[in-house]
């Protein structure tokens, strides 16, 4: 199994949920990035579970960066950020039935029983904050390069934000918020419909709405590194994630041509789409208007409902019904992961196109 | 711009729609996959414009095997499939006008103004011929291991056709088919849906829905080359493709953990899921059972009616309206492109896995 | 088998030598780089046999640039060049004989008999003329950067060239000699010792010096794309290549550090080194200083004289003696291949580094 | 700066010499390989300083498996190994004199100013351990499939040991051992000759002779990835090493082709070459004997002499004289990071051709 990305940058993401340490590997990065540990904390907590809509485990998310940065700046090597495991208890899980919906089986399939299944082990979804940690760091950096990154909460269950309509500073907003909404209103709805699902010991999914912001027009590769499957790459990694589509995404699929063309104006001297049907990318490169794209996360398949499934050990039929902590859902608590990882890919593309020492500020 | 893909086999495509030729090398295949020339020419038969319903650019597709291919069988050296450019009016096309909806645009703004514009250069929906041609001796050598691939309409327009519902039998019923579809009755109707859009001087798109059979458990990477992922990589570079989602994909966003969750039950004493709505992948790995995607194919761009635009040569604002020979709706012949670059994507996994001779018949 | 390298650039070698083309795809140029077909054809003459010292095989090299380039300059797209064979004369090699020193016993193993043998195949040095071809369009765009590479004989047999003593301009004179040296001298004394084994049905190597001039000081990385390992990563594709060292190389083991270690100067402002015993690389990077290395030619292993073999149709011992066409050197020839190889790892480290546009000029 | 390598396994090394940590992320080895925390002691021993002959820097080397173990075995996940620093004492250098033969000057260069100079940073041959501790659980998995690594000491200074003359017996009885060589005898005498260096304040260099047996024949790419190129990417990054040759080397340079070409004989049913000139390597692929290969290692750059060299900062002239702890050879210290680096490439390679299972025993 594979767990490095990237190209000019590269990130391999390492650790099991309750071995010592989970962490990440950022390679690549130019020296001179600033590196500052409170905005790492920041990010982890917005990922963090919140309160009653989330699992009851604590995660400290204590983290030490072991490498790569000297006097508050990369120096140019690899960025490792370990993040110690605490507040473990192993017995919640049990090794040999699989939960449906996770990847207990498909994981002891091709680890031929030498998996460490305590927690989901490395497909547990606390692997993603060693991500969020490192990532943090990109997206701190692409910021001072004017590029900036957000994600909100475009719907829980049935209950719909309103969708992006503006530009930077809506984004920005959303930034470090552990749940994100462009209309707060919305919020007391949601939670509403999670607790909900969580007192049938059920669980709830949704849609992430993304867009990123700033990075100049002509960036991505039409065969095969196109800035939506670069993207697509990275976000289908993140535990949950099932559907991605760009600008009109779906919908396109039912709309004529001359709706769903973006038609080209001059404004201030340069070429724009008056619309952003095509999400800001065209022939796989960016327009130059934000890229637009939304993910579909899938409920958390933990719930405590009970699920007809099979014990992998005795090779039987069984039933499953979490006992442990688990989340009646991860909406929100995946935006911080898909920001992370949509950050990487942005990073490494524009990286590559304008060369080594473009994250350097 | 890099237009490679792969990892254990690589893949180039080269070419512009008015230069000499276009044409793909696969490198890393090895030694001893039988290579049929009439195979080839009916994948190519079958991507190739269909009467009333297509452009009038006739694509005779001859090819030339330039290498890698010795007696029959390849030869374990790059396979290069070369296809000439013929009957190609350059005239049809004015340099100037960014098409709406296409890459003239972007490819504009990344070649600094040195690429080849003439019918869409490199981005073409005609450079999708070579990885047809080239691919189409993957997806025999796949066959050969009992992996098969195929794709379906599943919309056009608001026309739709039934789901999958069997195996390997129904999949490979689609093959080589041009306008391939689960119920023929619905050819009629989607077909007048295009003649619509056609006397109208616009066009529609559609969704394709497409399964992998055969792949066995536990094919695929949690970080970051999962099965998703990578196929849509591969996928979204794949001209008018704009979303790409999994099993039940977006839907899953309104569904609860209870009703998303697959149950896992015992069959002939392999563990197998009940039903699929993850589409055959969990943790980024496949479970064993179809691997099912559908893929949204946004209306062509070119169209005759008029849409605003720039003339990029000029730097003024001026109206755009396709004279030249175009496509009403490239949705059928987009699922052969589909099917090639699956086939590709799930040969290079499974030759990462299995090692370099797996598709060695 | 794989035959791609390349990071930022990526370069494919297909064909086999009997076969109906050879050629290479590059793929990641920037547009607007200009290709002259003229100098692709100078740097494939210098590689062209030389009369009485070379194989009797007439390579015409008639060659054509199949894509990547609309109006004189490179588009953006993949180069790929094609170079159809000619005057092949299969029966001149016998399929079951694995000559010694070549690579038909290790093809035959591992292509598991599907390998096309006639003539070495893919693993004819015949490939290495696309390699050149190719790479003279990035050697150009090189030198109008400022960057030269070039190569001379620095012995053949044990008759020897004077080293590298100057700059940019002694390394320029070399430029598609088809016999490069810096002492014209030598030339009669070291074609003698050809001829002396080629009348005795044997043959004799070299050693190739090449250096790289003006590039900048800090390219290359640490761990462990260093500027030695990129290099001979490629050199030691170039069949018959079997050592490679750097500045002083080999000579270092027996030096003492005092001796060996180049102090640094101050020189119109900048820091560089006095002497030069580490070829122009510290800690994996450029000093700014000349890369200079060389290269062990093994004699060329297709001899006349019998030589102790087996057959591998029918295993069993036997004898084999060359009775087509061979040279009985190709020190010479291989330096225009080593400047390929070269050009393509410097520019790919540049581009790597100072981003996708570096090499329009 | 990138510090990656591999390809089906990748390998990340990280950390400074004076930071919190160094340590390797080794990504892709399958589930299922036995990893024994004293085996990995045993060869950070084997590099550690040795007495009288080394720096007097006490490496501890106190190791943390911090993923990727579960019950004795790795569980498919990234085995990372951290090694914190101790006994630092960063005033041992000075952070603006570059020392010459070091790469303070290019590294300074190409971080602009950022790096982390103390004790070498990230260009230290600290860094090796980290590589020594993740690969020797490689080199204990190659041992189980019967594939032996190994290396001794050829010569320091002018003192010889005798070449390899066995099979994997004669290069098993080198593993751990910290001053590895074939003739006992020859210890003395070379030990004799880095005491005499140190006490004049200067340092000597050597040459390493390694082989890697039981790999079978047809392992290796021709175009590019080939053994000798795949071998000496890795074998450059190792700091000091300035040559590579595999066989015969440079001497081939000058022999005739009827000496250096290896005949072939059947033995046992099988063609094999009666002589290995050529290092068990033609055409870029395995023979099938011993893959022999040899490495320049340069005299250590940091000596008590004075030498003329700029102090950075300061941009002036000045003089370097080492004060701190160093080593006057690092020649027998260097066979454990070769033998790491080889056994990693050596891994690589066969299970990017035998597949991902292919380590597990």
């Amino acid at each position: 199994m594979n767990n490095t990305i990237g190209n000019s940058i590269k990130m391999t993401l390492f650790g099991e949920s309750h071995g010592k340490y989970i962490g990440a590997v950022v390679d690549g990065l130019p020296a001179g990035i600033p590196v500052n540990e409170e905005e790492i904390a920041k990010a982890l907590a917005a990922r963090r579970p919140q309160g009653d809509i989330s699992t009851a485990r604590r995660e400290a998310d204590e983290f030490t960066v072991a490498s790569g940065v000297f006097r508050g700046y990369t120096c140019g090597t690899p960025l490792c950020v370990l993040i110690p495991n605490a507040d473990v208890k192993s017995s919640d899980y049990s090794p040999m039935i699989a939960r449906p919906g996770h990847a207990d089986f498909t994981s002891r399939v091709r680890n031929a029983g030498f998996e460490d299944f305590r927690g989901g082990g490395h497909f547990s979804g606390r692997i993603t904050a060693a991500a969020v940690a490192a990532c943090s760091v990109i997206t701190s950096a692409l910021e001072a390069k004017g590029v900036v990154v957000g994600t909100h909460i475009l719907s829980i269950a049935n209950v719909s934000d309103k969708p992006f309509s503006g530009g930077a500073d809506e984004i920005k907003s959303l930034k470090n918020d552990p749940f994100p909404l462009l209309d707060r209103e919305r919020e007391g709805e949601m939670k509403d419909a999670i607790a909900s699902a969580k007192r049938d010991g059920d669980s709830v999914g949704g849609v992430l709405e993304s867009a990123v912001c700033g990075v100049p027009a002509g960036i991505g590769d039409p065969w095969f590194a196109t800035v939506e499957g670069a993207l697509s790459y990275a976000l289908f990694s993140i535990p949950a994630i099932k559907g991605v589509e760009f600008g009109r995404g779906f919908d396109l699929a039912s709309m004529r041509g001359s709706e769903a063309n973006d038609p080209f104006e001059i404004k201030d001297g340069k070429t724009i789409t008056v619309t952003n049907n095509c999400g800001g990318v065209l022939g796989g490169m960016t327009t130059g208007s934000p890229v637009v794209f939304r993910t579909a996360v899938k409920p958390t398949p933990t719930i405590a409902k009970e699920q007809r499934t099979v014990d992998l050990d005795r090779n039987e039929e069984t039933v499953a019904a979490a006992r442990g902590r688990h989340d009646p859902c991860i909406v929100h608590r995946a935006a911080s992961v898909v920001n992370a990882m949509t950050s990487f890919v942005v990073a490494d593309m524009l990286t590559k196109y304008f060369g080594e020492e473009y994250l350097r500020s």
